[in-house]
């Protein structure tokens, strides 16, 4: 316990080491590409504005804009026609917008109970949707395919003579984005798939995947509360716990895609046992599975006959309601650990919104006065002002067409080469 | 506790949410600004590897260079002359490098025992440096300035004739650096100090302000081991436990700028009291007063004649290391929590690299295998490559250089016009 450890480095200071500084470069955006997201985000932009906003010469705007014109990305259109917009003063004239026809996209969001799809323009409006019955359970990489190509010949019988320029797809579990692989999912045998390159093979179209949060955490930033903000937190309640950042108008990834697992931090040395085999989970005082595994004890039932986790947790929930003390207890504790988890999620990335989202948020013990009071109280006071909490109980919808906005950003970078 | 909560939104779905994308352009840096960067990184760059690094046209950036060499922030060099660089392929004769003389920083840091303070070119060099024994305790703000001008003062008599063109300060507690307050400080008495504009009325010249932590982590980003890396954690040990992050090679901020507070999520519901208020504190199992307060009783001191904190934790590791069961007992308990926090720190942000830092590096039992082994086993392990460890035990001048780093972000923002 005493001794140095093997795997660090013990250094001495940075005494000589010169002025070399770090290479911010890495992250800079090619000039063609924040064109393209400052028309997008704007809906309509001058050349004018352009140039404001990015800092650059109006010689540089006419030459990008000009390429993006010629590769049929953004258009021309009379911005002394703009109607249904409020009339800004001395707008001139022309302005750019994106062709919505420009690119087609589709966004899949597999779950455990039901496969949901939408096609978007590249506008990001859903021109048709789809949705299939699922089984939960791990299958091999090919069935899921399968379901796949179910959802797109749908949408396609939907859409007659769309195409698609890239798919996105969303799943539960732990996704690489950036390596195009699954760890592990629920919905997949095995671990390390190599999903994004398979549907590439499939599907003939640039395919990009990510974790079921980051798909409703792009849905907000895209379409919903996020997009007059740049730094808020979605945290998704279902069979899990997971969560979305934005951080800068971006979504938040860490070094290898693998971040935000905010329901597999610990928030008990040698706690209660998570279904990822470890102790003191976050998850494992919260998810739907921690709480029935309780509810039989609660409600004197013999677990043999015990019905399913979700019928279980239905009627401990309507007898919490009803007033059994030890069905409210349940419910009470999972509040204050959901308080607990909220509040170092807010003391480590200090977000300007929390959004609660996910179907789980019809019980409303998981948002009731007490469990919010609780997670501002948990929260260092200096100084802050308390950090604003909303909760959205979306349909599933809203997870396709975070996927499709991912496809949208594979379609816009195969587009401009990026 | 079942009653739907006040200060929620519950909403319907995104149905006839148009196509308004978010505003990327939020985040857009000028282009003179990336330039200048993008030197920096490099040390010298020739005007195509900036246009190609950029993807903007050879033209911007003869406009854009020719702006900043007229400001005296970059200035040609014979590429051909560059000694003691690895020859490149290919590299044109005319390079682009900073004018290191262009501008000098101050860049302090105060501590509970020391101020410490450096006076920097353009290009980082340390051209001076300065120390001052300094008191504990909270003092009056005009006092705590007095302190600073007095280091100035030595660095000016080190250096004379050079003149700072921007400050940089970095002191412990809770500092919102946009807003340039320091919310709560050991150092400053009251709460919402405007230390930045009290700064910048005493010395003249523009001013940042962080907490340490930050400063620490941006001088592993300009001149220690991040300056390979884009994303990276550092994790300090002092009087109380702080972290600095980098993502995508900048210094991460949540929205408030009062992120990473990672000393005080908790770690156990209820758990031991904090000084802070609270309970559960990761710090309230982990930092010297934490540990002070168990060794009164492991040491059968009388604790109303116990020693200093300090002095009381130095007996305590001694016993330690001579075998004292309660006090071995104690670090373990300690080393336990720093595991689990440092798990949680991982999968909450996935760093490439995880640096401990801070003066409480030389207590071993912080680093020993089996706490680093204890921190890998908490992460989840699917698909996952064990995390990389460093501990680094820098002097104090380091603190003082990532104060100067700040002040140099500061002086390029003025000269840009930022």
């Amino acid at each position: 316990m005493f001794e140095p450890a093997d795997p660090v480095v013990l250094r001495d200071g940075p005494q000589g080491v010169g002025p070399v500084m770090p290479a911010l470069s890495r992250i800079q955006t090619p000039l063609r590409r924040q064109v393209f997201d400052h028309v997008r985000a704007q809906g309509r932009a001058a050349r004018a504005d352009v140039a404001r906003a990015l800092g650059i010469s109006a010689a540089s705007v006419t030459a990008t804009t000009a390429e993006l014109i010629a590769l049929g990305l953004l258009r021309e259109v009379d911005g002394a026609s703009l109607d249904g917009r409020e009339a800004t003063r001395g707008r001139p004239p022309v302005a750019l917008e994106i062709v919505p026809e420009g690119r087609c996209v589709i966004g899949v969001k597999l779950g455990d109970e039901r496969h949901t799809a939408v096609l978007a323009d590249f506008g990001g409006r859903i021109l048709a949707d789809a949705a299939r019955a699922a089984s939960p359970g791990r299958r091999p990489l090919d069935e899921l395919l399968d379901e796949v190509e179910a959802l797109v010949a749908d949408l396609r019988s939907r859409a007659p003579g769309r195409t698609a320029a890239a798919l996105g797809i969303g799943l539960p579990g732990l996704v690489e984005h950036h390596a195009g692989q699954v760890a592990w999912s629920p919905l997949l045998e095995g671990t390390g798939i190599a999903l994004r390159e398979a549907c590439v093979a499939r599907f003939g179209v640039p395919v990009q995947i990510d974790n079921d949060s980051n798909l409703l955490t792009l849905a907000e930033l895209w379409f919903g509360a996020g997009r007059a903000l740049s730094d808020f937190a979605v945290v998704t309640i279902e069979h899990g716990v997971g969560m979305g950042l934005v951080q800068g108008g971006r979504l938040f990834r860490g070094a290898g895609g693998m971040g935000l697992e905010i329901g597999h931090t610990k928030v008990r040395l040698d706690g209660a046992l998570c279904r990822c085999g470890q102790r003191g989970c976050l998850e494992a005082y919260l998810a739907d599975y921690a709480l029935a595994r309780e509810a039989a004890t609660a409600l004197g039932r013999d677990p043999r006959q015990s019905q399913s986790p979700r019928s279980m947790l239905e009627t401990l929930f309507s007898e919490a309601k009803s007033g059994h003390e030890a069905a409210r207890e349940i419910f009470a504790r999972a509040g204050r650990y959901l308080a607990l988890g909220l509040a170092n999620l807010v003391q480590m990335f200090d977000p300007g919104l929390v959004i609660l989202s996910g179907e789980r948020m019809r019980y409303d013990f998981l948002y009731a006065d007490e469990v919010l009071a609780e997670m501002q109280r948990l929260v260092l006071p200096a100084g802050r002002l308390p950090v604003r909490v909303e909760v959205h109980a979306w349909g599933d919808l809203v997870w396709a067409q975070g996927a499709a906005a991912l496809a949208l950003i594979a379609a816009t970078d195969e587009a401009l080469g990026a």
